[in-house]
């Protein structure tokens, strides 16, 4: 058995050869899986995230039917919110909720600074349990955090939404208070991060799925410093960092200026483009459109042979989606895709 | 008075140089305004555009609130898809359902060809009205039309999508029907194009809003010989034609190979590399964040200024917001933002 520090995984975020491309699927575990709505039936998300023997049962599901190269910690983005004073609940079919949504500076003020061990315990007590379960697999783990704009989005409109107009209001009309709160969210997330690799994690992914949202000149401003500051306290932990975004085809640049070792691409930008502008001294990773995965198998593989392709077997390149796989995903079309990844990327 | 050829907006779509760079406002008719909220009190979305006398008077609203450089007949995108067969209705609070959506081969063939004289006979009358009401103010009139990915992507979602998932199935799986249903939807927009500049349209616009959930390739494979088809109808009517896409980063290379006189863009990229990709031998639209309305208009200011100057008075340079304006707008702002764009823009 080759060791977590020798995988697939671990090796592509270093740029060293591998016998065949790594991957994993963003949302691997997750509603798609009959497994997974069937632990839904009788749980909350939250009551899932909350619970580490049920977060690392969920975790394991898709690792249990799929030859995928990473598991990914079961949990969400946004319980870090609730320790620091945000009251977050999921309603069932329309997402996040939080009932006292951060608006002003006051707000800001008042949100406080817990350590990870004990407001997202249950989360790391997770990261201990699910690594007992894969040290005789070989297969790493992967812990995450919300970057600090998707966050910020999150704690000032008070859930998901479509124009972010609230926290971009805020951004742009009160730069201090801005600042105040990112500068706490990304602080907040880095503390996360460097906990979830005391606790076991292998790699780290910083997801900033809303950052695709600004302007390139507002993102520069706004977020990258922050963004930074949450990639370099993870990267201070010793393991590897993904920066993964949606929509950030014209940030790619200020992405990898972060130092963060992977780039995580959606499927708008091709991928051999992509890579030249974040530099080739940087991993990738990415890049189906999750949509693919609906179609009949040639338009998969002809999708999944194009990536291939453009990243051209040169060393640091993990395959995954260009964002988290969606419910009523054929689990079928998800097997396939793994093996036929490692199938024709073999060295 | 300048004669409607010799206007800022006719100018800048020909890259010839301006008194002052002309501006007008996407959804500039619309729900932000408290004339056009009351006569919704009234009447339906569908009912203002299918009474000729009403549609003008919305699209006249702005240009009496406004010092704005083009009105824009007051429609929408999804009208042309009923005289083909599509049972469209808007749904208060919901936007539009079609209660038909084209899922098969045989709705494809059953889609109608209709002259736009006899199927949107409306809007071209409403033309016709609204250049008479424009004619002693020397504005000129856009007309527009659904570009055919985003006409098919809601022909077979029946509605708004956030993933696209049935048409992007369709597109990936069937490639025979789904050139077929382009072909057809390509052509109408075509045709309808065509038949607004007859009634008087100054320009013509293609709005291809979903243009940017594609990934370059599939819209080079699958997309951009339909949007060509459109644009070059378009431009055989002799008057200037401006294709405009959200989220295109990536495709403006592709988006200027249809031969759009004028490139529109959102705020996602920056407006001096977007003019760089897309050549100067094109004029360029846009690119103010929506959202940005929504703060101080310090706020306002310096992403006009920032915008204004990537533009480097350069000729051929039309200012816009990067997608729609949004409901709750400020109205003062608006006026404050047409006023500023004129003002500091001057020669």
């Amino acid at each position: 058995m080759t060791s977590v520090q020798e995988s697939r995984l671990l090796r592509a975020c270093r740029r060293e050869e591998v016998d065949a491309t790594p991957v994993w699927l963003m949302r691997q575990a997750g509603r798609y899986m009959p497994e997974y709505r069937k632990l839904r039936e009788k749980w909350g998300i939250l009551d899932l995230i909350r619970n580490p023997e049920l977060a690392v049962e969920v975790t394991m599901q898709p690792i249990e039917a799929f030859d995928l190269d990473a598991a990914i910690i079961f949990s969400d983005i946004l319980p870090i919110l609730e320790p620091m004073g945000l009251a977050l609940s999921f309603v069932r079919g329309e997402g996040p909720h939080i009932a006292n949504p951060v608006r002003t500076a006051a707000d800001v003020d008042s949100l406080r600074t817990v350590p990870p061990e004990d407001g997202l315990h249950f989360t790391l007590e997770a990261i201990r349990l699910a690594k007992r379960e894969l040290a005789n697999r070989g297969v790493p783990l992967i812990g995450f955090s919300g970057a600090p704009y998707t966050l910020a989005s999150y704690a000032i409109e008070g859930g998901g939404s479509r124009h972010h107009i609230n926290a971009k209001r805020l951004m742009m009309s009160q730069p201090t208070v801005w600042g105040n709160l990112m500068s706490k969210l990304a602080n907040a997330a880095g503390a996360y991060l460097q906990a979830q690799a005391a606790a076991g994690a292998d790699v780290l992914q910083v997801f900033d799925s809303w950052a695709g949202e600004l302007s390139p000149d507002d993102y520069r401003h706004y977020v990258l410093p922050h963004t930074r500051t949450t990639v370099e306290m993870a990267r201070q932990s010793g393991v590897p960092v993904i920066l993964f975004g949606v929509g950030t085809a014209s940030l790619l640049e200020l992405m990898a200026s972060t130092g963060a070792d992977v780039i995580g691409i959606d499927w708008r930008v091709e991928l051999d483009e992509g890579w030249r502008r974040i530099g080739h001294d940087r991993a990738i990773q990415g890049n189906l459109d999750p949509v693919a995965l609906f179609a009949d198998w040639d338009a998969v593989r002809s999708r999944t042979d194009r990536i291939l392709q453009q990243a051209n077997r040169r060393s640091g390149h993990i395959f995954n989606l260009g964002h988290g796989i969606l419910p009523n995903t054929p689990v079928e079309t998800v097997k396939r895709l793994v093996d036929y990844v490692h199938e024709v990327s073999v060295r």
